[in-house]
């Protein structure tokens, strides 16, 4: 693993959870995991029980004991780090989103599709596909419960940065993140409600915003909250000023393929909303609805059920029937935002065990890629429609 | 009072029940109501409880027993009758929205401006800024108990013609609606948005969409909720079909003056929504949600509290301290969508008699008919930014 | 009517607007009202709309042009009232609780049944009954749709008397009121799950408690809210302190007929509860839960879905098939706590007009005040058990 | 550990992860773990992560090498383990109920008083104490933020037994469960508001029900969710029936020290209800709400705010100001229901490191078992008042 902050203290606790949980055909061992500074990256590998540590990344992709390379750093070093582990053989997990820009995703997919025929796999970590509830919706629409798609509604809201004073960690550093909320946030209700849909963005239009356009360089500061808003901050400097070079909020409107109207927000000047990600899809025979903030829930508004009792239902899905739940706790015993971290290292170990491609891939990490990449463009041109092309066609290119 | 269908019946609860709740400077008479039909107008008059009625709505313009003119047909007729008694002298209650052009809208607008100098008042019915959880928003932001706004989220979301086979009723047809959901409930949250925030749309970038192009004639059909979705319908003639001249649905980002985004929904399309209206504003102190179908409530989340103690409080809206409520029930006993009418008549009524002018005034109504004007431009070219003017300098011109 | 405050307001609110929105056979006329102070029930006539007023009772029943007696005073004047309409001729509607002991609640409902073979109709005021929501569990329950009852477990909580300084008005009177929280708004859900699960209460385990023993007398005061909490406020002198002569809240676990457990609370000393009465139902095949503060819901498990879709349906009872509704306004437009005045006026003047008697008879009454009168004597006995007759017994008695 | 199926594979959980999350002077080694069959129990310490296995839970008591023997069998076999781990020096973490019977709960909670002295340390596992949520209660509730408790309203309901086929596990039977649903999950809210309150109940009035009377006896079945219902089931025989010697649902009403009114209800009859332990506390200042099934979230009514903006606050309980929450996401990254098992082992360590006794206590679970004793003693007498007796009187007796 490359990285160890909030991503990696996450890839931990799923993969030392994930043989505990579910029967596998393969057994995770925490070999190795990889940091900039040496005296951190072996306090964590104690910490997070990593079986060694390096401050060389490379090492992992030499590695004649690894197997699989878990890139866990900002978006401005996955590409190196992928493109390097694939054609040395490793299955790749590279957080989301796959890159900083549409060139180095488009890099980073045409290598994993040439892996594959080397029974090399990859996957982009679009976790939030594997919460229980949001697998239940791709589901549902894949079996047709929702009817023609009309609608999708989608916001990722936050608010930790509200307070002008939250000083400028990587994540509002271009050169770092690649976009703010935008690439952060924004990034999993565009590859959620593809996912959950099975239908590509065609086309947006676009407002971003920075609200707070100076921030305090960041001193250093310790705690694992403050790792979670800005892991990997760099020393900071006191109470000098700097630029905020992305994104705090975008706003977008969309069409889906098949004509349906969407509307996608990201934001971390949402006061109140800590990690809110909401997706609603409006069908011609139903609704389906979706809550981060309550994970273990779904709501399901079936247009088929007789006038009296329509309702929106809320399901509670903690039932052995739903996906992945079996394995955890009795029904209504709740999981967290961990679980699907469990979830995802669950279906790559198989997916590689068993010799098939998994999902989302690099190609699918493009697609998003690429209407990132059309939303900033957008804005930068006063919100003019722009087009997104099929990440098989950019990849083909 | 003109026309008799659903706006017809709210009103008419409105102006029966205002004085026996709330003390008043003057009384209401209902003396006239006008249809088009003279025997449906005078079964309307008898269920209603009109003292008379008529066909010919220049009666009422002409009547010197009459005060007030309250204005409840479609769109198409509202500039001529509502010109006709401004010119008379009458107060004029119109109904949203002001009308189903930018032209009339202005004439409208300035021939309301002149009549104030004679003591004549208007009034544009967005009865939703009378809900007294909406007038509490309004309250609060102006206090500013949300500080700067920076995001207003906005959706009006129904789903009365998901199915193909719904007829063509008037508000279905460009003609007599001016638009479709955009005019009818996209109307309403802009007006909210812009009443709550004391904030205008300065801009817009918008798609619109008829999902379904073509639907049966309507053959006459009676029963109250038949003709709360669509009163007024002309005689239909059987099951041959019409085109659907108006947007189904209509999405748009926006800029307000201060900078905020805002995101905007109207739908006709949005399965399992009946009514429901939701917005809810960011600032960087405070948020504010409000949903229609739960209308006694308000989210408050003020971050100025507690770290510890901060979330979304449910605030149930029937305090005597509320807007309107102290002459209602006991904290707890809640009101229903009715009541925002016999508010309106409340103000109206006060403001006539105390001689100032009331708001949502015929330019208030403007501002709203310019931005629904611009979204229909935006789309219509593209989804192209576009820009709307102040509704102040849009009457001087 | 008799009274005029909190239940004659909303009782004139239902009389003058019930021929407004449902076609009846006959017209309401508010002929009468009846107060004990001339100048307040005069003022309380014109506020109303009541065509005439009096300060004697008598001259309601005595009176050959009124058919139908509405009873809105504090318990202990209903016995003498009811008797004497009944025995005149009169319908009489009367409030509830029927009565403040069973002794008269026995004999009003002698006195009911015996009127029956003349054609004299009686209903006591459980107006929760006629709430949509309330209808609809009646109906689902009646249909099967919940199958073998198993648990019932409700509460009315309110608020209004936690400040020790709130005075001592008549509802803290015993002498007045009969009792506290219980006979206010314990009968309340003690009728409306007997009514919804067609059962009675068999045996009950009680405690209720008075928290605030000594209040301060009332001041004359003022204002809507006021009188709602209090009508009929005795003219106070200022500080001094009287004693609470009812109790502040009741607690029991009780059996049904056919063996379910249930758990009742009434209190007004439930912090932050407003008007929160609610009941839920479990049975073999599902659940039904209802909130007084969210009127136009209803919530239903289904158990015989599909395991992966069970949840929780929230039905918006707002549709044309939900009762008493398609009067109403569209689906999603939500109705108040007075409407189900109104829908209780229609019934009664349908149940006059066609000849039968109607719902809750003075025998449902008396089945309340049995369940009443074994929670005080199973709390005075230290919670001993105490067994309820059943009415009709009582009554034959 | 002995035990392993649904209790210890949460306590193994936590076990694995408590120092991968907190900073502790201690590391936890996972070192034996105990079951009946010795294939299964090998299975399950592979499965878990367990050093090695036994059959003989007397090697954990006897060996060197272990400090603390957590006990997760049923109830019938806590006293036993218990007593012997105490007597040898061993600190015990032992599951709730702490035993079948009072008599064993007394012999229990005095040995653990006895073992202080050589500081041994014991816990009692009632882990809801440590859903952050319900240890933010407490906080506020000690800080005096509800003033004078006045009610206490709690339901622990589930449905997994409502269908009549479901098997005769072993919960169902009380030689070794002891009680039914009333002491598996009341026993949960009998300590949750004894905890958060700060007071004892001290009587109680109950009505307990057995809905099914016969069940099949269970054929031997597998999978997670059947080991989570009825862990350790005993291997079927197949279609033949067996009497079900525990309760299916209990009621009771109660009071607290200081006065307050309580209701508690335990129910495996609640269709619809998975997990749904409800807590609602009113005090003269404000009310708390929590439910287990959205863990993360509690709910205040400050009765001290403005009037017009009181209402409840559904604060997310994820903030690093919450109790345990910095150690894990950030803000709005919910956790699950086996996290507090984890702040359990977390304490428990801690207090074992640091030399002092961990609450709850034995005595604090002999406190519980008092109760259900009085609940189940006050049932067989047809409901009489039953008074409890405090523990501390118990042990001393």
């Amino acid at each position: 693993m490359v990285g160890y902050a909030f991503m990696g203290a996450a890839h931990s606790q799923a993969w030392r959870t994930v043989n505990r949980v579910y029967d596998l055909p393969a057994q995770v061992r925490m070999a190795l995991v990889c940091g900039r500074d040496t005296g951190k990256v072996a306090e964590a590998a104690d910490r997070l029980g990593w079986d060694a540590h390096t401050t060389d990344w490379r090492r992992l992709v030499e590695s004649d004991e690894i197997d699989v390379v878990d890139i866990c750093t900002p978006g401005d070093s996955h590409a190196e780090i992928a493109l390097a582990a694939l054609a040395a053989g490793k299955h790749v997990l590279c957080e989301k989103p796959l890159a900083n820009t549409v060139a180095e995703a488009r890099e980073m997919a045409a290598a994993a599709v040439a892996a594959q025929a080397a029974g090399v796999r990859s996957m982009c970590g679009f976790t939030y596909r594997r919460v229980p509830a949001v697998t239940l919706m791709r589901r549902m629409v894949a079996e047709g419960r929702l009817g023609t798609i009309r609608h999708v509604r989608a916001a990722y809201l936050q608010d930790w940065i509200v307070d002008p004073q939250f000083p400028l960690v990587w994540r509002l550093q271009k050169d770092k993140a690649g976009s703010g909320a935008l690439g952060d946030i924004g990034a999993h209700i565009i590859d959620m409600t593809q996912y959950v849909t099975g239908q590509r963005i065609t086309g947006v239009s676009a407002i971003t915003e920075t609200f707070v356009k100076q921030r305090p360089l960041p001193a250093e500061y310790s705690g694992l909250a403050a790792q979670a808003a800005g892991n990997g901050v760099a020393d900071g400097q006191g109470p000098d000023m700097g630029p905020v070079t992305v994104d705090d909020a975008a706003v977008f409107v969309a069409r889906l393929d098949d004509g349906a109207l969407a509307t996608y927000e990201a934001s971390r000047f949402a006061t109140g909303r800590k990690n809110a990600l909401r997706v609603e899809i409006n069908g011609s025979l139903g609704t389906l609805v979706f809550d981060l903030e309550r994970l273990n829930e779904l709501e399901f508004y079936d247009a088929t059920r007789p006038a009296a009792e329509q309702g929106f239902t809320r399901i509670l899905v903690t039932e052995a029937e739903h996906p992945y739940m079996s394995a955890w706790w009795p029904p209504g015993h709740i999981i967290g935002y961990e679980h699907s971290f469990t979830h995802q290292a669950r279906d790559l170990v198989e997916a590689i065990a068993t010799g098939v491609d998994p999902a989302p891939s690099f190609v699918d990490g493009l697609q998003v890629q690429l209407v990132l990449d059309a939303v900033t463009r957008s804005a930068e041109l006063g919100s003019t429609w722009t087009h997104v092309e099929p990440a098989l066609e950019a990849v083909a290119a």
